[in-house]
């Protein structure tokens, strides 16, 4: 395994690897990887000859009341981590090397980018969409996996890179729980005990609703289905604040607002919910 | 010399050729060809072993008030000029090929896009950084060429794809005038005879700057060169509104308002003129 720390070195790789027809499959990541990123890389490793892990914590997508300076960080593991799964590099260039002084290109996709995380995070998507673009173009891959975690990510990337025409396939990989259920994050870091155990309410509350979908088949109005898995979520003392509950078309991330007459449609469910300062995210996606 | 219609025929060409390690030209055009775009053509056959030419005109960068379908169009002709130039692909998609309805992703270019242009036709620069980045992407050349009679255009071009690492080199060809010195451009057969004649002044301006910073040494305040030029082109009755004639730092396109120790600058020097409902635009760049 090499690592990579300049673009004109990855690109001179990643040309030559082209040109002897390897598929280059690409994991971008902040670090600090769990069982969740693994599962991104061993996904990638089945499809691939070349597995490149990127590790950069992109200052544009945090707003400057958010976490940057303090979002965990630790190569030393990340790296043994990354051996251990069998990938061939690891891009992991500094903040300079990535954003020059002068840096002024930035990418938006619209509409995907607007409602749940857009609207509590302005800019946030426009910092992920560049961030991933200037990405593709060094690694130059044939395909990249994200997670399913970030919904609303996999989206943006998706529109992005069919409205660009950018030439990587783009896999989404499914969300990978603790055994209570709590979907794995680089921030479960920061939880108490007490919100560590309350914070697995978050994906109860998602299958409350799907059981009820397809289960019991529920079939009105999603006001009563938000209210129920609003209730159990604040039954739990550590969860200070609900930011959204939201079903959404799961391709368009359009709001549904009834279940009635949506036949066959993709529905996303998702919840943002903060425990004191950390803010957590999750969701499922169900088809009727 | 075959002509594409559609974004994957086009892109399996390009992964062939390079796969086959050819050196692919690229040559971005809205059509109505002219000398200029020759010439911008016989540039890249130099350089490549195979010419693409796009044509094709973006609403994306024009503005309602402007004049996208009024915008001349003569596919036969440029198919006959491009045969002629040894063009060995034309990618011509319709616009539902470029933008699908639900089309939403924009690239926009900061600082250089603000002035000059920018300023009058906002948005403008928005357009063509996006189409640019979906022709690079599908076309996948090494290098594209661009003329630098549309200066700020370069600017924008180059500064995206040194923020976006894009693998793609930047040629810029000079401007071809015609005889009394009057810049190539499609708008041209808009003018009226009168305006036609009149329009060489442009060019007459910028020589006049050229000549007195260059041959007089010309150090001093900036202003004067300009009432010069403005009164030079006034003196003109067809030309009936100068938007602007600007000094600028040909790369970051910040504005220089003195002469004075401003050693080995170079310095782009442009303006654009209505000539009744026809807007011209024209440029020269000085290395003091």
């Amino acid at each position: 395994m090499k690592i990579l720390r300049k673009i004109s070195e990855t690109r001179k790789i990643t040309s030559a690897l082209i040109l002897r027809k390897k598929i280059i499959g690409f994991v971008p990541t902040m670090g600090y990887l769990h069982e969740g990123h693994l599962s991104l890389i061993k996904a990638a490793k089945k499809k691939s000859d070349v597995v490149i892990v990127s590790i950069f914590v992109n200052p544009l997508q945090f707003a400057p009341n958010e976490d940057f300076t303090k979002y965990p960080r630790n190569f030393k593991k990340d790296e043994k981590l990354c051996r251990a799964e069998g990938v061939d590099y690891i891009f992991y260039p500094d903040i300079k090397e990535m954003y020059p002084d002068d840096f002024s290109t930035y990418i938006t996709v619209e509409n995907v980018s607007a409602g749940l995380e857009g609207k509590i995070r302005p800019e946030h998507f426009r910092g992920v969409a560049t961030i991933v673009l200037k990405l593709f173009n060094i690694v130059q891959c044939s395909f990249a996996v994200f997670g399913q975690k970030d919904a609303q990510q996999a989206c943006v990337i998706k529109k992005m890179t069919e409205d660009l025409n950018i030439n990587t396939k783009i896999i989404i990989s499914p969300t990978v729980r603790e055994n209570d259920g709590l979907a794995m994050s680089s921030r479960n870091v920061y939880l108490t005990p007490g919100q560590r155990a309350d914070a697995a309410y978050l994906y109860k509350a998602l299958e409350y609703a799907r059981r009820k979908i397809m289960l019991e088949n529920y079939n009105r109005d999603i006001a009563f289905l938000k209210g129920q898995m609003s209730k159990l979520i604040k039954s739990r003392k550590t969860a200070t604040k609900i930011d959204y509950i939201s079903f959404n078309n799961s391709r368009t991330l359009e709001e549904v607002q009834t279940l009635k007459n949506l036949k066959s449609a993709s529905i996303l469910i998702s919840l943002a919910v903060r425990f004191g300062k950390v803010r957590l995210i999750d969701n499922i996606v169900i088809k009727r």
